[in-house]
């Protein structure tokens, strides 16, 4: 496959980066995105999607106000769905992510939970009749759906909402109420202004008894006026850090009634007297969950690469600093210290980007096994995806804002794409599962595998069988230049294991103490988390081995591998206190691992512009004035400046109300 | 003094903790901010912003455009600026800076620049005619200045600046210009669309002769139109990362004139007939950016501790999760891993507050001596202050983000005053010297100390002593209770002199193996930057336990004691490589540091709210509706959001023009 991202007028700073490369980016860009056909229909979907009048922008939306950027989305989300066909719809990693990011930006819109939350909840819980009624008004677009569970006061813990739907037999309705200001309604995307429709998990009554949390299908507004209803009360929430081109929204029900086939029915039923029926068994419910956060594997470690890709293209073109006077100004791209920044930021793109690729398998495979009732690995992928999300959306962020500020005050511009970047991605952290509930979810996972093993009656996951393997006392490293994959991989399974073992024994240590379970664990909590951290590190850096073993191209290999051995030892220096654990590493390895990063760094330098190209990003996907192609920053700054709604007029009326007259006085006093 | 936050109506969990506290918020208070005397100001100031109607926010600002938040700002800026004297205008570290941040918020204005570089521009470099000229002028507000120095191409090394002043002895001008894109003035607070004055700095050419970097004061607007002169071409630079309020701008030069007088001339001169007279000696032109660097470290801790009020504040109120069913759900603040997020935040808030402090006495004592002609203390400070702004400023904002993050979803919602904190304070990690910079220049400073040490011709500097004492083999911490403060400086000083000669080892290692002396510099500058942030927390650490010392009242010295130990024990677990090196301190005694770590986390919980309340911040500082005193948080989010533009009417016209129409064709579809 031709690629050349070289092309006439570009910044000579960045021909000659490109022009130096030492491998070839079409085949580094093949391999990244698993192979020439699924490069081909990237490209493909580009081109399609620069060729759609109504996909475009009319200005950049970073000038836009909320309502403005609102409208925007409205307009785009729609003609995306007309033309949605386009893409292969069962691949939604791929092809779905790219094709909306490439339209929609890093934004949400109107109908980001209709297709996220909306669809498959009907999907998942409405029996029969009620799907034959709900899904083809949903698939239509006939109506706009939401889906909204969190509460002013209550988020994680579920079994709390306060909201009520109490049945009433004489109507045969439920009654949905909100009781109190914490029980708003708070926060679902496309509930403020866009949605008719949305699903609400609420306390199911019945003869002022509790039965639990149920859903329930409500409309909102008119379909006609699309006015609220009466006893719905529905607005925006206010502007976010980030996607300000959603309207995510409050709700509060005031004895709102809706009819009783309103309750999705699937496994539990009230009858019309009232009779309660209650599910056969408690179902496990990770589908939908385990999706989402599989797929913000791959799109966080999207972010990230853009973070890089902007990062280190104008760390090309800026040129600061002289070592050598008379010489031209150094590139900062020379600087160790900016190499230290950014490039094991690039190491963990690629890292998570794999991954990402894993989880998606495991995810596929687990879909088809459980089509045929089989739920062997549903625990071993919903760990895996619990834990790889938190550590994943953490480190992206914080790789984001290093990215950010090794660009100085540039970085600070939203004509470089990363205060987007940034609050689009960070919020990763929250939503989906808080990150450290979800540590502490792999966590339990880990303390009960040790338990097991303890009592010898482990059946182990195939994620944690190295939790079984012999002790190894002294790492073997030496230098990054000979050390074995393989010994790595042993460094990082000992480390993990010194900290899990040891968060286990400090666990007994506590209750042994008089504490009880709940506050025993409540104490060990930050060790929990680390403990859980390394035990995905783990995982990553075997899926990255797995994954690189696969390349034959040696020219790409050995990029592969410098990028590797990067991202093996920054982690072994982060979390040193776990491989200086027992001495397992001396003083005189961690120097050494030390002085690895900063060689490798210095090996990979001359290929960073090349590797960040192979990420393919288009100009339209990274959307970064910094991170152009061209490299030709500066004046295409000047030019987006001009968009400023402050340029419109040359003198504000500042001047006129409060400036001129200050002034006016000032002058006349002297 | 009373000092009560208790008000009947306030949500009943913050009451009990408040009730629950352990010492007198007032004794507390006052220590914090200097004395009962420094507090009444604080509140005699605040009563005073709260009784001027010109003062206040006709809507949260947060709900703004930019154009309106410029608009108010202007209007506010005025107003203060018009009832400055109301304040003692020689404390610029205190009342300046909360007089100001109580009525602008977290955003600069029209006249930031007139203030903190204008001005003082001219008192440094104007020559008697010049100062008698142009002082009265800023002073009055007769006109608005600003600084432009960096230009797009162009930061930190300002010998490449490319913009030009060449002299042209016929008509005794100086002509400004822009020669290339490049060169273009950008990111200079108010530039935009307020100033009609900004100081240049520019090369000066004679003759074709570049005589180097020289200011020039220079008129951009017309004094009754506001309309830029001709030659000039002015605008603001778009929306950024943070102060939307203000008009940072960007201006081109085409060969525009300016009078030979308006040369700065009290250093250099250009003669009519163009001869040079060059400076008698290059002058120490550190005073505004010492000040600024000084006064910064308080700001930045004063926002930190903001984050760390809103964060208990909230955690208090807050409540999720079950440890035993039946009970109320538990307060979030409970959580060990929520504690762990936070409370290290409020041991650095309390850490740098009084670092401040310190900076701020010596820049006092210095400004003395220097106005005796006596230069003693100049690099002194310049090497702390420069230290400090680097490394306060990173923690602060990695601890504003663990806060935010610590508050779930809400604290992305505006409401929270997260993303206004976070966006204001991360900018001070590169302006006014970018951190990398200015780790580094303290590391040139502490590697040629350690060479005159070796060569035995050390004069050292106070805050560089401790690099002669004799190395301390092995730590002697073995609990949290019973470790002497002095034993842990001992361990801190220890850490220090392990990195820094270890890093200097590393490049004479270098240069022995053939690197040039900049080729050494670069390769080692990591280790280089740790070397610098080990060496300034010992100085924060020893001036932390410096200003403890003074306290008498048992009650708060337990407390400031329980920080203390906090702050140190978690500084020594996040640089364990430093303390682990030479097996200094053992594994068994990490582990006792962690295990330290997490009882006083639990020991200072009980205390957390009555400990934030003494950072004294009104509601009206604060800005936040999680942070509130009274912890009635949900019902004023709902208050706030109906702010929202998007809640101005009912039905956005989105529905009408995609939504609606989308509906109905797939209803009809069905």
């Amino acid at each position: 496959m031709r690629y050349n991202l070289i092309e006439p007028g570009d910044n000579e700073d960045i021909t000659n980066e490109r022009r130096g490369s030492s491998f070839s980016v079409g085949k580094m860009a093949a391999f990244i995105h698993g192979g020439e056909e699924k490069l081909r229909r990237r490209h493909e979907i580009l081109k399609f999607v620069e060729s759609q009048k109504d996909f475009q922008d009319p200005i950049p939306p970073e000038f836009m106000s909320r309502k403005e950027r609102v409208e925007n989305n409205a307009r785009k989300i729609v003609a995306m769905t007309d033309k949605i066909a386009f893409i292969d719809q069962s691949d939604m990693f791929e092809e779905g992510l790219l094709f909306q990011s490439l339209i929609m930006g890093r934004d949400f819109h109107a109908m980001s939970l209709h297709y996220a939350m909306f669809i498959p909840t009907i999907q998942g819980q409405a029996d029969d009749d009620q799907l034959d009624y709900w899904l083809p008004l949903a698939v239509t677009r006939g109506i706009i759906g939401t889906y909204a569970q969190t509460e002013l006061g209550h988020g994680t813990n579920i079994s709390k909402l306060e909201t009520t739907a109490t049945y009433d037999e004489k109507t045969e309705e439920f009654v949905l109420h909100t009781p109190s200001v914490s029980a708003t309604k708070w926060w679902s995307g496309g509930l403020g202004k866009s949605s008719n429709y949305a699903i609400i998990p609420a306390q199911l009554i019945i003869n002022g008894n509790n039965k639990g949390l149920h859903m329930f299908i409500v409309q909102l507004r008119d379909l006609d006026t699309h006015m609220p209803l009466p006893g719905i009360t529905i607005g925006d929430i206010g502007p976010k850090m980030g996607i300000p081109g959603n309207d995510n929204g409050f709700l509060i029900f005031n004895n709102y009634r809706i009819p009783r086939k309103n309750m999705f029915m699937r496994y539990s039923q009230v009858l019309s007297n009232g009779e309660y029926i209650a599910p056969k068994h408690s179902k496990l419910r990770y589908g939908t969950m385990v999706f989402v956060r599989s797929i913000m594997v791959r799109d966080q470690a999207m972010q990230l690469a853009a973070a890089v890709t902007i990062a280190i293209r104008y760390s090309s073109i800026r040129r600061q600093g002289e070592w050598k006077p008379g010489l031209k100004e150094v590139q900062i791209l020379d600087y160790r210290t900016q190499q230290y920044r950014i490039l094991p930021c690039l190491a963990q793109s690629f890292v998570f980007l794999f991954a990402a690729t894993e989880v998606k398998n495991l995810y596929m495979k687990v879909n088809k096994q459980l089509s045929h009732g089989i739920t062997e690995l549903l625990q071993e992928l919903h760990i895996l995806s619990s834990g790889f999300k938190a550590v994943v959306t953490w480190e992206v962020a914080k790789g984001i804002e290093q990215c950010r500020l090794a660009c100085g005050g540039h970085g600070y511009s939203h004509a470089s794409g990363f205060p987007e970047i940034y609050s689009f991605a960070v919020a990763g952290c929250t939503y989906e599962g808080e990150n450290i509930v979800m540590l502490l979810q792999v966590a339990r996972f880990l303390m009960k595998t040790v338990k097991e093993i303890h009592s010898n009656s482990a059946h182990l996951a195939t994620i944690a069988k190295y939790l079984l393997d012999a002790r190894r006392y002294k790492s073997s490293f030496q230098r990054w230049q000979t050390v074995e994959y393989e010994d790595l991989v042993g460094d990082f399974e000992q480390a993990a294991r010194n900290q899990i073992y040891s968060t286990y024994n400090y666990l007994q240590q506590l209750q042994k103490d008089n504490h009880s379970a709940e506050e025993a664990w409540n104490c060990a909590s930050v060790e929990l988390c680390k403990a859980s951290r390394l035990h995905i590190l783990c995982f990553m850096a075997k899926s990255y081995l797995s994954r690189i073993s696969q390349c034959s191209e040696p020219e790409i290999s050995r990029i592969l591998n410098l990028i590797g051995k990067l991202y093996m030892l920054h982690e072994i220096s982060a979390h040193c206190y776990a491989f200086r654990m027992a001495n397992y590493m001396s003083d005189e390895q961690m120097r050494s691992v030390k002085c690895g990063i900063y060689e490798i760094l210095g090996n990979l330098r001359p290929d960073a512009v090349a590797i960040v190209d192979s990420f393919d990003f288009s100009d339209r996907e990274l959307h970064s004035v910094l991170g152009r192609r061209d490299g030709n920053v500066y004046a295409a700054m000047l030019e987006w400046a001009k968009y400023s709604e402050l340029n419109k007029t040359e003198v504000l009326s500042t001047f006129k109300n409060y400036l001129g007259p200050m002034m006016e006085d000032g002058r006349s006093k002297i």
